[in-house]
């Protein structure tokens, strides 16, 4: 199923609070009552248009969203980095967290924003030190992120955490499909129309199973956290005003404007 | 004043759901009604001793805990770094946050967990890009946390979050003093009595108002977000089963054991 998550036009009758949903036959959306990762997916008669909302991100993470660097040789290679023998991870705030269609507002810190497509996982449930075989189950469903980074920063502070915290600067969605199963689907991502990065996810180091395994050594996962695991080669700029999509086989596209630089 | 968050005990009759307070004559507790820092000083007429609650971190933070590095010169030395002409910023998650009291669990994966006092600025509503002289407005108080830290992890993976993020590292408290004012205020720690780290925090190289400004360039702080300031030098390794405290002048002693090694 694909969970969104999302504003109704005014004229909709359904208040203007972001609802769930489900989105079905690609064009309508069965709305869910509260929020599903805590709730379970309980439909309601109500049905609205999909071209009469705009979805938000499908999850806001209420704790964290961990995520992985170097996970695919090729893009360890173009950093000029060995892959490292364990994930290396790092935070984004959930403060960066945009949806499909907002804009990545490019600060005036940063002399260049460079675009990296990501798959994501969506956290279901409270978990700790999750053996390989259990992964399956506290996972809720996968979507895609665009893990925004000033590499100028990223390189000058040594710490990734500036580089890749700035507000807009995690691009989430369009929606959570729950019943993704992680093979050998591609991921790729054109600017304005080109393409710039195409894998497969199967080009992972660490597999789903190594990194919420990994992860949840170090730290509690909680409902809504996301985990969003590295990206392929053919990283590069964003120029002012452009467009990004990123795709993965089975989730969508997830589409964003970069502004004018600030 | 001094907010606390705390455990009634069960004979209490307040419950069992955590409550905010203001400390008052070093025993006795006001209840104040909701989380003061979304929704004001509201005392009401129920006291409790001190002695008869378990405190609690004074705050979880929603959204996320900024640390800035390397902000004592006398640290930046012992790390053999030099003193950023930025501060350098990492994030640690809200599932590392412990209360006083409570015990540092040493984890599997660590082959040593050393020590870090630092003075804890807690944000109290939402901000962006603070000019220097408002940075005050957009303080809620101050209270201290232990960086609890792996150093061998730190060095190996290079990105610091791993080494900074497990489960029980950071504890934050006892309280949150509104009315601290950052000035030549000592900051030490002891391990089992004996002093390891003694300063004062007018040694940071960035101030509370550089910190504040620097890092709302960056990010959106959300209420209850807390910044964490940097340690002075004297870091070390905490003993199996110590106990550990940080002091900063006006804040009280913020105090937890530390567990066998997993």
């Amino acid at each position: 199923m694909r969970v969104v998550r999302f504003t109704p036009s005014p004229d909709a009758g359904l208040g203007n609070d972001p609802l769930f949903g489900i989105l079905e036959d690609d064009d309508q959306i069965t709305i869910i009552s509260g929020d599903p990762i805590y709730h379970g997916i309980q439909k309601t008669a109500a049905r609205v248009e999909l071209a009469k909302v705009r979805l938000l991100a499908p999850v806001i993470p209420r704790s964290k969203i961990v995520c992985v660097g170097k996970n695919y040789a090729d893009h360890a290679a173009e950093m000029g980095s060995e892959v490292p023998t364990e994930p290396i991870i790092f935070l984004k705030p959930n403060t960066s967290v945009i949806g499909p269609g907002d804009t990545i507002v490019w600060p005036a810190m940063a002399p260049t924003i460079d675009y990296e497509a990501e798959l994501a996982i969506v956290i279901g449930r409270v978990c700790k030190e999750v053996p390989k075989e259990r992964v399956k189950d506290v996972i809720f469903g996968y979507t895609m992120a665009n893990d925004v980074t000033t590499r100028e920063l990223q390189k000058r502070d040594g710490q990734w955490t500036r580089a890749k915290s700035f507000d807009t600067f995690c691009p989430l969605g369009p929606w959570i499909e729950t019943e993704f199963v992680p093979g050998t689907q591609r991921i790729s991502l054109t600017v304005n129309g080109e393409i710039k990065q195409d894998a497969s996810i199967s080009q992972m180091m660490f597999g789903i199973e190594d990194i919420v395994h990994f992860v949840t050594q170090v730290m509690t996962l909680l409902p809504g956290d996301v985990i969003i695991t590295g990206t392929p080669a053919g990283i590069g700029p964003l120029p002012e005003k452009s467009t990004v999509t990123v795709s993965i086989e089975g989730l969508g596209e997830l589409t964003n404007k970069v502004s004018a630089r600030l």
